[in-house]
């Protein structure tokens, strides 16, 4: 289990995790708390899930917001570097996207970006998920806990 | 089910909502954001899993925390406070326990409170809850959500 994994690929290298999540809603921070041993890792985050929270919770640049709305790559990225922030952590993870059924900000549902950075790397992943609302996070919670873990482990 | 009616009474009113979660760890957030329709009156959340950053990001007093430890009512209260101020949402929700198996701050396993700030009214509420770790979460989401369902229907 991806969860599982990072939190052990983690705690080997003695690093801390944090979280800022949009669609996800907070899915990603409660799959990681669900493993026993999870305080010694998990410091917490940070669910965006209104647009303009990104930029006061998390620090992502308001023009990046205004310009491209808040499922972009870009942003994936900045998020997950506020989480890092903002939680004192080494590794931050980010989820935003469109969970459907209607489209937002001209992005179509299913339209995905996940990120993670660590104090060595920062890699964005798009994902185009052609599932109801609960599959698109579902997917969504699984794709930055495996990249996490190709980071984390790597 | 709660969060169905949560967001249904809170959006007759007018008002958004906010969380803060500690032993729940994303949950409560996850749950309202699944209701379709969300985006209206979800603003978002913080997860203060570590209990230090229940005052770097939700401004619960470090005095407070250093006395009581995070498993207290007035840390639940004061939690709830900064999930509204954070987000700027109406109503705040939190979160903070021990979901077990090993005691926390002298705390037993399955003590929660959970508590609910709205523009009149401040309401926390003790539980001790016989459960696994899974079992203590769910009923804390389930309380958190009832609870916040009685202030904002009232």
């Amino acid at each position: 289990m991806s969860a599982r994994g990072l939190l052990e690929h983690a705690a080997r290298r003695g690093w801390t995790v944090g979280v800022a999540e949009s669609l996800t809603g907070g899915l990603v921070t409660a799959t990681l708390v669900e493993v026993p041993g999870a305080s010694g890792v998990v410091r917490g985050g940070v669910v965006a899930y209104a647009t303009d929270l990104k930029a006061t919770l998390l620090g992502v640049d308001v023009g990046l917001l205004a310009e491209r709305g808040a499922v972009d790559p870009d942003v994936a990225t900045a998020m997950a570097q506020g989480a890092r922030r903002v939680t004192g952590a080494d590794v931050g993870l980010a989820t935003t996207g469109v969970a459907g059924p209607a489209p937002q900000d001209g992005r179509p549902p299913g339209l995905v970006y996940v990120a993670v950075v660590t104090p060595g790397a920062s890699v964005v992943r798009r994902l185009e998920v052609d599932e109801d609302r609960a599959g698109v996070r579902a997917t969504a919670v699984d794709a930055v806990l495996g990249l996490a873990v190709e980071l984390v482990a790597g």
